[in-house]
């Protein structure tokens, strides 16, 4: 038994201490200065306001103040933030992680003007600057495991079996957490293609979003649900998706491995059934403007937008640099085009598939 | 514009007249001994009776008695009977078809004892037996294209856009039939991986009834439909699917862009989305023994089962010859225990995703 603390207390941070208690371990989730109703409702009776449900009562729930107490006890750390509070979790952790290793439920890229940087890296260099800065050692040695593949989090919380990989640069190290996690419904299976499984893992959002086109179009179309709709249309941005989820985690340094597998078409097909960004590429696709669409999603965390933010400035770096061939991202070309510059919605199914021998 | 004979009035046959004669062909399409009905209907007033729609009036529907005719008038012929009809329409057309191009709908595998043989060349070799037998020519250059991807047909024929991949062996030939298809909302794209293409388009039935399980042990356990469900146990069979469809592929010689493309999880989205497959894996995620399955679903065809037969036969073989790893399906082996020998559906996932380092 280890002790776990799981900073992050809301949905995907909290049902994640559900295996990790069924697991057998001692786990503290301490909320972030955003979290402080969540973890008044969990104080008070385990009961989690957003996933609307009772966690166990072996779970022991904190508030931030708590935290440099229960890193102190803790044996693995567990960040479970939204990417946008990457960097204010590295500084927050700074003076008390020392050593000890960090799983990251937390998901993304970033562009640091130059290049793609992973979530894992990019905690670890805030981490790095902070510690530094403060006069703490600086985690030589830290390489986080990122947890990614398709898992709902109402779902993981109500013990559905789910399979996530686990991806780090310690394969020692990777193997062990896996190993660490595993319950008879929660599976971990270990990588070592970290930059192929972030990559997924943050481009799924994006691919999600042109998925849900197909309904919205049909909805527009004055169509009813059922099994005939647009579902060729839907399909065939799933595949070119899977096409250009290849050809961009190639072109970055990622397996194949990883797009054929639970963090690329495994957590595409999940993003497309459950929320957010389904429900916004539908109200595109039937349509909507994007302020419209996003004054309907009433404050909703688009994780679509700010990844398509970050590839429209990745994706020509990465074809002047000759790691991608130019034209070869034809779909992610046009969801930006809809997203972020107001174009109407219209796959360029001609231009997809081209150079592929499939 | 060419004349194009379509052999098959079924739902797929006739939904697909709807494209090729908006690309501007003569379509006469010629019913089986068991589409009388279907060609009365459609000769009285243009309805077919399963799609349930009204096809355009310029399409030329024909009894099977018109079959020489036909085919003396075609340019180019079509297969749009069931994959069991193959040899049946090998031998019909053997007498008339010479060296007319043939596009085939029809997709499947079959195990001849000895190894998988796609359903183009099994054509190919029962029309030269039959021609032999018959005294005509053999057909020395036939080189099938094969049509795959995700298409259901009642949204075809409403012309939903849809892609698809046309597959052959003669690299030229391909091309200049996936260019006499294309229409505005019809993308037929060439590819020269015929065996990859066949595999994905006949593995993808299986498979999509074990995507299925999710949605009824859910259903089971007094669960409704919605985004709190089983999507995480869904969609980590999605993944594994694709693994194993990406081994067997390789295996057989196929290429890795037919599985990542719209033969593989392109098909396999679809698959899940409309239809037969999908309710059946439900009705056996739900508990219900194979017999009762089959018995709810009133006589439909069930494509999973006969792909399932053959994968018992030739994952052995494969292993045997050294040409799949042993234990690397292990998904389809839990398939085919539960449709074809009535295990309890428990999908083995500590024994997925394992060899691959995503």
């Amino acid at each position: 038994m280890a002790t776990i603390t799981v900073l992050g207390a809301g949905m995907m941070g909290s049902a994640w201490c559900v295996p990790l208690l069924d697991a057998g371990h001692r786990v503290l989730l301490v909320g972030t200065h955003l979290d402080d109703a969540l973890i008044e409702g969990l104080a008070a009776r385990r009961h989690h306001l957003t996933l609307k449900l009772d966690l166990p009562e072996a779970l022991e729930p904190l508030p931030l103040s708590e935290l440099p107490r229960a890193v102190a006890e803790a044996d693995v750390v567990g960040l479970g933030v939204s990417s946008a509070g990457i960097d204010w979790a590295a500084e927050a952790l700074a003076p008390h992680l020392g050593e000890r290793p960090v799983m990251l439920i937390t998901k993304g890229l970033e562009w640091d003007g130059e290049q793609l940087i992973t979530l894992p890296d990019r905690f670890v260099s805030q981490l790095r600057t902070a510690a530094e800065r403060g006069g703490q050692a600086a985690a030589p040695g830290l390489a986080p495991v990122a947890v990614a593949g398709p898992c709902i989090a109402g779902e993981l919380a109500r013990r559905v079996e789910t399979c996530v990989v686990m991806a780090g640069r310690d394969p020692e190290l990777t193997r062990r957490l896996a190993a660490m996690v595993r319950t008879p419904y929660y599976h971990g299976f270990p990588s070592d293609d970290l930059v192929g499984v972030e990559v997924c893992a943050a481009l799924k959002n994006a691919y999600a979003m042109g998925i849900a086109f197909g309904a919205g179009l049909h909805q527009a179309a004055g169509g009813e649900p059922g099994s005939v709709a647009m579902h060729n249309h839907e399909s065939a941005v799933f595949a070119q998706a899977s096409v250009e989820m290849l050809r961009l985690v190639t072109a970055l340094g990622g397996e194949v491995a990883s797009v054929v597998g639970l963090a690329g078409v495994g957590d595409l097909d999940v993003t497309c059934n459950g929320g957010r960004t389904g429900r916004f590429g539908r109200l595109l696709g039937a349509g909507h403007s994007v302020s419209e669409a996003v004054r309907l999603m009433e404050g909703a965390t688009l994780e679509c937008l700010a990844i398509l933010e970050i590839m429209r400035e990745a994706v020509p770096r990465l074809e002047q640099a000759g790691a991608l061939e130019a034209g070869s991202v034809p779909l992610l070309m046009h969801l930006w085009e809809v997203a972020l510059q107001g174009a109407p919605v219209a796959v360029p199914f001609p231009r997809c598939f081209a150079g592929l021998s499939g």
